[in-house]
């Protein structure tokens, strides 16, 4: 019987560190997860990933399997230098992440940052399997994307492309993005903009509306979900300006790269069709002429999966396809 | 003595067709150029273009020289499927062009549209002999881009990637675009861009200009240049505002894309520095903090050479290299 091929995934957070044995299914045979402690030098991360990973191989069976590497998702990751860069909230500078991995596994290991992880993993594990040209759009606290292009990561020169998160989606804004901008996509379409989007119809506007009683500090963007899905006004509001923001963004990205198709993940994305019909419709709305009923847009297939660590493992899997 | 690589490269344009035969260094060692006669159909012209590349063959020293193939540049054209499409100003539908000129020729063919042409020209002979990461935006009557990424031409779904001209650069806008949408770059940052940029601060501003003594519907991008050269103030609004819009599309395009540069090419870029410089300005000052510095603007390196043939003649050449 020929034995089957599986990977590492590992997702590295400025809190928490998980890592699984992956299957070219998609199923996490073992694995675990513990603090990353941002504060410590990564050779300490590194050390106790390395014996987690070699301690949990011992468990599975190993002589049907063959492990074939270690990929890893991490904020600010280098994929072409195999690097995490001043990743924020680390007391990282540059670490090169690859070179010390390989010091404790004779074994391939690539790195990358999450949105690109998330694509590759949409293709070998998600929605993507039939595709060469689509977009994953990561909607979390703020904005990531991974391109693929011609069925290929596309990485850019040094390795940085796909900041669809720091275009300017509305020139004139007074949103300061952390990019040093105003008015990035970010600042409207993550779930950290529907909520100040939704701070701003809260504080201009007499409309009722449910998320009056929410203390206005903690108001979070699964508030907001939770009342438009009830049909709050103000809600579905938020959601309409986000989504026309988004798709207005979507529009101009698509005619630059002609996707056949973009996938929604993350915080804002639990919203599902809340925000994918009006996203849908304004994307589709700005498209020019020749695009039109091309591009498609879905929530990702990975969306209530383990896609950190099924993305991390599909950029060893995928030359395996 | 080992033989010299060449190919013929061909520009097919609604007024003229040209063709010619590029040696890897870029020289066009015979060619020549006829009508296209838009009006008939297309069978036409590849019997009399077929007639002239092979009665040309002869005059050059065939025994020191390989053919390659045949290189075609084209409006509407699309790579992968060889066609050219419903083409602007030719009574055309759906042309199998590749299919049609093997039929004379024994020999790899390419199509792809001009500003893709453009890009690979400028890869294989311009100033991109370097570069793996670069965009070649065309700024004619309208605008066009060619990418390549990683070395290679990026096509997206259906090979209609690049079209740069049709993101929505001023939304609210008031000008039409040909694709049906309003605000497009192309409706501000082309020749006739800068010509509707111009007329309308004729309109409104009582400034003192040169180009008033212009007939109004005569007035041509050529004209504001020469104006701009001179310092005429007005003229060098006109030139500012066109920077404006194309520097922060620019940067708009870094951010999803990571370039190492743009190359502008066609009437527009023939400015010179005074577009170059205040795009640059405009672009940088539009860029996310980390692609800062990181992406050069420059005049094309094929601006005042025979693109269209050499480009064309790149697409078979670059295989070579």
């Amino acid at each position: 019987m020929s034995k089957l091929n599986i990977a590492v995934g590992v997702d590295i957070g400025g809190t928490n560190t998980s890592w699984g044995f992956v299957d070219e299914q998609g199923s996490i045979l073992a694995g675990g997860s513990f603090e990353t402690c941002a504060d410590e030098p990564a050779d300490k991360l590194i050390d106790r990933l390395a014996k987690a990973i070699k301690s949990d191989f011992i468990t599975i069976e190993q002589d049907k399997l063959i492990l074939k590497g270690i990929g890893i998702g991490a904020p600010n990751a280098n994929y072409i230098r195999g690097t995490i860069e001043h990743p924020p909230n680390f007391d990282w500078e540059v670490v090169n992440f690859v070179e010390m991995m390989k010091e404790h596994f004779d074994l391939p290991v690539v790195i990358t940052n999450d949105a690109n992880a998330a694509a590759v993993g949409e293709m070998i594990f998600g929605k993507a399997q039939q595709l060469k040209d689509f977009v994953v759009i990561t909607l979390g606290t703020g904005i990531g994307s991974g391109i693929i292009t011609g069925g290929n990561l596309l990485l850019g020169n040094d390795s940085i492309a796909g900041e669809l998160g720091h275009i300017t989606a509305e020139p004139g804004s007074d949103r300061k993005c952390g990019c040093g901008k105003y008015g990035c996509l970010e600042t409207f379409a993550s779930a950290t903009g529907i909520v100040k989007t939704a701070k701003k119809l809260l504080a201009h506007q007499e409309k009722q509306s449910s998320l009056r009683v929410i203390q206005i500090d903690q108001l979070a963007s699964s508030d907001i979900g939770k009342a438009a899905q009830k049909g709050d006004k103000l809600a579905l509001e938020a959601f309409d300006i986000t989504a026309k923001v988004l798709g207005a963004a979507l529009a101009n990205t698509a005619a630059i790269l002609s996707p056949q198709a973009f996938f929604l993940f993350g915080g804002l994305a639990n919203a599902g069709d809340l925000i994918l019909k009006p996203v849908k419709q304004y994307m589709e709305e700005n498209l020019p002429f020749i695009f039109k009923d091309k591009v498609d847009v879905q929530i990702s297939g990975l969306q209530d999966k383990n896609a950190a660590i099924l993305g991390a493992a599909a950029l060893i899997l995928q030359s395996e396809k």
